[in-house]
């Protein structure tokens, strides 16, 4: 499976590789060492020229029929898996993230791939209606109206750097736009630059191997704020995925707000996950809670977007036997590598705040790391009180540090639940005995998450069709998507109506007799 | 089925009938007299009440049953029927639209009204998908995921002025709230309040038959910019449903996108609709077509958002022959009352400069009118080079007024068409032997029109399945989303995913056994 394969430090516009007098580097966060090879850094040029390639690409792209579009995900797919080891490799080198993790990325990203590929030829998304005309109708006949959901365009996609495979080059974002039809723009994360090149070289195999117009898979590398922007800012792009920071994503939204023609902006942001904890279900198993929580915590050293990063729960002496079992757990739990020098220090800075903040108490950290850029978790408390009083203690802190948050009684932890901003997930510990309390509570995070778990742990996100990894803002910056599973796809779609056309001017799907197999409404009528 | 009524000026802040200082009146576009009564302008204090009431009313409104929703539906259309004459005699006065016209805009409402009753029921807006869990997977297993679709909260519709009842207090953007579970606020339109009061009153009794919160219905007029700011930057309004001038729907877009949390925008704003007549159907039936474009130009005083305001031809002596036919057809229409004298005043000011245009012929006007407010029809002709050299004359001007653009050759008819905005329709006449021509012009068309069209006109928008009545901006702000037809429903909705609940939490619907009747995914397989 292995190959040797050499890293160039290209662009790709296309299928041509693309050079710059701008390089960059990515670093080693184990290390601090800067790696091999140099990276070009694209600028106004490049983007200009990935996005007309890309919009020349479109209608063609668009205009694939449905197993075209599903075997080239497929080749996509498989493509990453012929890059063998020497991605997870480079990966790893350039995240610190272990192989065994990335090795279960890699397969959640091909898994992906072939996800969106089944979904394609299902047809679902492309909500067909007809409506046949009524030439008889009084008082004034119908027309014949067909409609079909359409690509937007070109989409911005950014990739992230937590999730160097999943959510990067050949992520969700790039797998759903592509499978509704739109070529993509990739804008690679500056910390894997090697290995958002190694990926494109699989997307651009398959671009070509499948007779596709080139401009259907570009990526440009660069760390500048202004490469993105000016690919959010060119009048070619028709949408934007985007997972990244608060910060980020809102600058990508002002941008996209601004444009002559706005223009959709899928971003994921920040969320800190409340996990509610029920009284009789701290009662019944204080100590398993307090455990579970600091392994999701600390999993991935808390890089992840669903990490619980605030637990809220009524005074008690259960909730003091939760407390003391968790800092147990911490305090073993390892530092680890973080994934780039600057996360290492924004996450240094956000725990350091909150450890001076005169209400916080700080309960536990983890063992310290031996590298420069290791993350030691963090575990702190605060009354509910406090916390309202405070909305800074509120916001992310990237990486594996939580705030415990103490509620006098059930009218509090209500009250806290309120003034919550959108989440990606909400969590809720319970017995039976707690379910009137949580029905109470369920109609407002309704409201204020995207995904609700009953006695989990929000790590661990499900890349299937009932999965919902979103959230009103500021979890995303659109609460009516996903960014995780298939109904992603829907993103990177419009309707259009067809009135009165003739069989031969149709797009196919929507001829007579053209949605044999595919899910669609007759006159209303859910049919197939 | 006539009743005498009282109309009192009232704004509705759910239940309660509240009255201010500010003061309006309505004018009688016909003679330009002011209307009894004095109406009661809403300010920020009854915003604030408005919106408040809404969100308490939201968590209940949200979890009615199916049945209950769509009933309420219902009665809102049976409460419009029993509103009898008095109805149409108060929309005449106040909009200088013709009684016939408004009993076909009511049974339109009352339809859109029954059809979206009927949405509720089918259920398939739900988007109930259900990923069974598969405790034995490996390497991990799978939790159980249901997902559903659930209300955005109070959404705030503007009342829009050329359909005082379809698209008005109860018109679509209402209606698919509504069903959507949706706790509404309308800012009425100022020229119609009277209208407004009485299908507030509809709305308000169903509310109170069927039990439901007051604030899931209240209505505020006023005439001010200030109303409409003030009422979508409320924390409380989640989405926002508009039709209306570009200004004003780019103005609520702005003060949307500024909130702390921004919240989507439905605004329908403007579009000139083209018109492309392919060679082969202008030579077999250049006089019909002319014939045909004036009529769809000038019904209602040409006040629709899909009049025609763009033709597009490319020069031939079949082209002379359909100029000739429609300037002898618009020789020939009346001068009809206008809406409001600010649309009048506006559509004069853009017939005039058009006219002034040194580019721009004047091809045929219409008939003058007799009233004050009487909007005559105007087309005018350039040729495409000086169209695409000033992009003002692709501006819409509200009203019978029509730009055609003759073209040199196929190529600058395609051409032209690249350069368009988006658009809520485009229309083809074709023959047979057009059809190549059409077929290279489509991919461009679908992109820029959310409806397309073959050998019709695009006034006379069908309320049924199948129909997109949107379009990119700046048709629209949005263009993945028509305010027309059942797929309205989506846009005041957002995905909920529930992982690993118990049945008893779960919303009825997402039960064990809860789909019964309801179109879902199971495992992703399409299923009732």
């Amino acid at each position: 499976m292995e190959r040797r394969v050499t890293i160039t430090g290209d662009l790709f516009i296309g299928q041509s590789r693309a050079r710059t007098s701008r390089l960059f580097r990515a670093v080693d966060p184990a290390t601090g060492d800067l790696l091999e090879p140099d990276f070009s850094a694209a600028g106004a040029d490049e983007v200009k020229r990935a996005c007309a390639l890309a919009a020349a690409a479109f209608p063609a792209y668009a205009a694939t029929d449905l197993e075209t579009r599903a075997r080239f995900l497929e080749a996509i797919a498989d493509n990453i898996m012929g890059l063998g080891d020497a991605l997870l490799d480079r990966a790893h080198i350039e995240s610190g993230l272990p192989i065994a993790r990335l090795t279960g990325e890699r397969a959640r990203t091909v898994g992906q791939l072939r996800l969106f590929a089944a979904e394609v030829r299902d047809g679902g998304w492309l909500s067909i209606r007809i409506d046949p005309a009524m030439p008889d109708r009084q008082p004034l006949p119908r027309p014949d109206l067909r409609l079909r959901k359409v690509p937007l365009g070109p989409v911005a996609v950014f990739g992230a750097s937590n999730f160097p495979l999943a959510f990067s080059v050949a992520g969700g974002d790039t797998a759903s736009a592509l499978a509704a039809g739109c070529p993509v723009v990739v804008k690679g994360h500056p910390a894997h630059p090697g290995t958002s090149e190694l990926v494109a070289r699989a997307i651009a195999g398959a671009v070509a191997a499948a007779g596709l117009p080139e401009g259907v898979f570009s990526l440009l590398n660069g760390a500048s704020n202004e490469l993105g922007g000016a690919l959010v800012a060119d009048p070619r792009i028709a949408a934007v995925g985007f997972t990244g920071s608060r910060g980020g994503g809102t600058a990508l939204m002002r941008i996209a707000a601004e444009r002559p023609a706005p223009i959709p902006v899928y971003a994921e942001m920040s969320a800190i996950n409340p996990v509610l904890l029920m009284p009789h279900a701290l009662e019944a198993r204080a100590e398993a809670l307090g455990a579970g929580y600091v392994a999701s915590l600390t999993m991935g050293v808390g890089q992840f977007c669903t990490n619980p990063g605030l637990v809220l729960a009524i005074d008690s002496p259960a909730l003091d036997r939760f407390t003391a079992a968790a800092a147990e757990a911490l305090g073993q739990a390892p530092a680890g590598v973080m994934l780039t020098p600057g996360i290492h220090q924004a996450f240094g800075q956000g725990v350091e705040a909150l450890a001076a903040h005169p209400r916080v108490t700080t309960v536990a950290r983890g063992l310290a790391g031996e590298g420069p850029h290791h993350g030691r978790a963090a575990l702190f408390s605060i009354s509910a009180e406090d916390f309202e009083g405070d909305h800074d203690i509120a916001q992310e802190v990237f990486g594996a540090s939580s705030v415990l948050v103490r509620c006098r009684d059930a009218a509090t932890l209500a009250r806290v639940v309120e003034g919550l901003e959108g989440q990606l997930t909400a969590t809720l510990h319970f017995t039976a005995e707690d379910e009137p309390m949580v029905a109470g509570l369920l109609p407002a995070l309704e409201t204020k998450a995207g995904r609700i778990l009953a006695n989990g742990w929000p790590t661990g996100v499900e890349v299937s069709h009932a999965m919902v990894h979103g959230g009103p803002y500021p979890a995303t910056s659109d609460g009516r998507s996903t960014s995780v599973g298939t109904l992603a796809i829907d993103r990177f779609l419009r309707p259009v109506c067809y009135q009165d056309f003739p069989d031969s001017l149709l797009p196919p799907v929507l001829r007579d007799g053209g949605q044999a197999g595919l899910p669609h409404r007759l006159d209303g009528k859910h049919t197939r």
